[in-house]
């Protein structure tokens, strides 16, 4: 693997190049994003050199696409038509049935890998870059695959775990997308009570709550159906609650939920 | 106020003592409780001597009853029965229409005011009691009160509230009381999922989910009616949410969940 290319060279992408950099990689790499992009990431020594899709589609090794799910479904549909014959494609997106159903469309089956690096923070754009972002952190991909990048995740620091799209996605909508909701839905109820009788519990039960729909509404759109069912269970979850409030009392529930929480905290998770 | 007894002498009743001396006050400050937290008390230097209930009752100024809510409900008709005249008694549980109802049949109305102060940590007992415990903490009181008590609430840093114990009640359970039981929930709606695909918003949301049940059994069972409101709610927002997704989406609620947290942060609960 000499030649990367990275299509959307923001925290992900651009993080990704510094993150190869610093495990050293020394191939080139070359970034396919807007002008104002492409100039925040040269500035920022995240990429070498800037590139179109189409040109990068056909020399690169690996295109890397770390675009908003929307733009990368758009984009699938174009690296299709001008593919090179050794390049793997793979991307960052938070959902996978979509893009991996759209790539299954055209991108041949050996050629595309669909990843999730499990990794993120509050800022955005290349001047946020970390090469530490990936460290220690779960990074899903589609299916087994023998190329060099899952050496290269790998050296990254980064856990790998394959799953399979709808495996992911149901997945996800309970590990991530689950407890969004939650916490929008929970700042929602408690909308309009005397916060000054709050306590740290619900400062940080609502800390997701500041999360920008943004930066949601494509994973919402492209999940409805595993996040329908998650939202069903949590739902039977507190009625069963309800029930058990004015029954035999939550003994019960408390420790099956303090004992998930234990297994939870391991150190690929603590971060 | 020149003589303190506080009945309890854990985390609570001992950063109470602690906050106090801190604050200037140099009256007696005693304890009343088991052989064995005394002892804890006195080598932690959080109190002066020990006394026995009854005649703690009759010799204080101020009687803080700082135990878990079902002993504090067992004390109140003792101390009825050998208040003094001049006797204020108070209390710290964390729910408050049961405790202020046994004290109106026991304790003459002017000589009782029920107390939560919002405040609290991990670690328990006397030898974990810090005078700043209460700075910066909401601390409720069910009425009005001129008494010099209410000076020493504020004297100690925290910012007094009156909600009367039905009002209170109503407003823990959507504060405090929905949060533990919606990370209970989410982390029983979560366990049997892979994990490793969890990320720090799932660590976040299930860190309440650790609270021992000891700490909750009393809260729940003196809160019953207004903790199933707040749970109605709750399933109410997340049903919405379901609708939601599969219609116009969730912007509003996003938008509206993050004012709500915003307005959440204020000094009062950055703690």
């Amino acid at each position: 693997m000499k030649r990367v290319a990275i299509a959307g060279v923001g925290l992900i992408g651009g993080s990704f190049a510094l993150a190869l950099r610093q495990a050293g990689f020394d191939g080139e790499i070359v970034g396919v994003s807007s002008p104002r992009t492409i100039a925040e990431a040269l500035s920022s020594g995240v990429i070498d050199s800037a590139m179109a899709l189409d040109e990068a589609a056909g020399w690169a090794d690996l295109l890397f696409l770390a675009q908003p799910i929307r733009r990368i479904v758009e984009m699938i549909p174009l690296i299709g038509a001008s593919i090179g014959k050794h390049t793997l494609v793979t991307d960052a997106g938070s959902t996978k049935a979509t893009i991996c159903a759209e790539a299954g469309q055209h991108i041949p089956a050996a050629q595309f890998v669909g990843g999730h690096p499990m990794a993120g923070k509050e800022t955005r754009g290349a001047a946020s870059a970390d090469p530490s972002l990936f460290r220690n952190r779960t990074w899903v991909l589609t299916r087994d695959c023998d190329h060099p990048f899952v050496d290269w995740v790998r050296r990254i620091g980064a856990h790998v775990l394959i799953l399979d799209a709808e495996e992911h996605d149901r997945t996800v909508a309970h590990t991530s997308h689950l407890p969004q909701l939650v916490s929008t839905a929970l700042a929602c109820t408690v909308d309009g009570v005397e916060l000054r009788a709050g306590g740290p519990g619900l400062i940080d039960m609502t800390r997701l709550a500041l999360s920008q729909y943004e930066m949601w509404e494509d994973i919402l759109a492209t999940n409805p159906e595993p996040i329908d069912a998650a939202l069903g269970e949590m739902i039977a979850a507190l009625g069963a609650m309800r029930e058990q409030l004015r029954g035999a009392g939550l003994r019960e529930e408390f420790e099956r939920a303090a004992k998930m929480r234990r297994r939870l905290v391991t150190p690929v998770q603590l971060r």
